[in-house]
């Protein structure tokens, strides 16, 4: 991905009291960090953090934590939180490295919204649905917490429900064009899905509940 | 469904070892009906019986039915496993009758071939999906028994999955354009698979596994 250079993204980085440096250090105290005993749902690869803060305005009473991998991009979402005033935690850093920063059963829910489907079957292993990513994603899950995953690509959802329901995660709530159903009322949109969304194209959902 | 006057239908019916007039006799008593102890599996809205067909020709030893709710459209079947000299059974019944054909754990595999969509919602509990049938499924088959589905009907995939998944069948083998993988090589086409496919329609698959 190519990014805009963005002269303020360091400053905004560096004194955004939402932005987390050391993420480690907090692994099994994150209820500590918010100061209260709140479901924690996470959205890994939160981009510009219009999903996240959309979903705080909405759900005062959940501690929303987002991670990027691209510092400009994560300025973009510890920008926009500071603007709207929401209190929520971003940080730099890789799904891989999940088991660092979260301790066993600390998380509640996971969103993955418009991962990159990395489309070639040589990149298998680097998509956010394949069975090494799921293996971690249940360990920092708490028993029957959930996966919330959306895309517009139909391979890489059909790849993720397979997946999903090999590992034994329950699904539900599967849609195959999520605008057309009913939970669209609730739904809230990503920046892609704005943008995928009005060219008509359908959008792919479902639900994955860990199964203890 | 509008049908041809099939002036043969009746004798074929009347005359063929493969169709069963008292299915409701042969309750619990399928394999001795086969004479043997091959697995069951089972077709309901078997159509023309291309499928099933083809099925035994690939498959000797396993015991194939197909019910079919339209007498002259199982005449088509019965006449093509006659002409094939292919040794199954079928016979005129519903789906909603099935307790009635079938004793707990006989069947080991349900086969759902582009089932009627049943598109209105207040028709929902009319499609073979609907949970009120899948109970009935699960009484019948055996333990980790499978359902085999599939469809051109996007609305009816997503309703079907959902309602699987809702009612702890794992999924397995989920394809969303089933003609564009792998599992394509061992697909077996029905008469409305090929043609929907010929028009380059995505064909929507599934496989689920009752758990105990």
């Amino acid at each position: 991905m190519r990014m805009r250079k963005k002269p303020w993204a360091n400053g905004e980085l560096s004194s955004n009291k939402n932005v987390v440096k050391n993420a480690n250090e907090l692994k099994g105290k994150w209820n500590e960090f918010f100061g209260n005993d709140n479901p924690i749902f996470l959205e890994i690869g939160c981009g510009k953090g219009s999903f996240l803060n959309k979903n705080k305005v909405k759900y005062p009473h959940i501690n929303f934590i987002g991670i990027e991998q691209f510092e400009p991009i994560l300025a973009s979402a510890a920008r926009q939180s500071r603007e709207q005033g929401n209190e929520i935690a971003l940080f730099c850093g890789y799904a891989e490295n999940l088991l660092d920063y979260f301790a066993e059963g600390e998380v509640s829910r996971i969103f993955l919204n418009f991962s990159d489907p990395w489309p070639r079957k040589k990149w298998g292993k680097r998509r956010l649905t394949h069975k090494n990513f799921l293996d971690k994603y249940k360990i920092v899950l708490k028993p029957y917490g959930e996966i919330f995953f959306k895309t517009d690509n139909r391979d890489l959802f059909e790849f993720s429900i397979n997946q999903l329901a090999d590992e034994n995660f329950k699904l539900a709530n599967i849609s195959l064009d999520l605008h057309k159903t009913p939970y669209q009322a609730e739904n809230i949109m990503t920046e892609y899905e704005e943008k995928f969304s009005s060219q008509g194209l359908p959008i792919y959902r479902c639900e994955a509940k860990k199964q203890n």
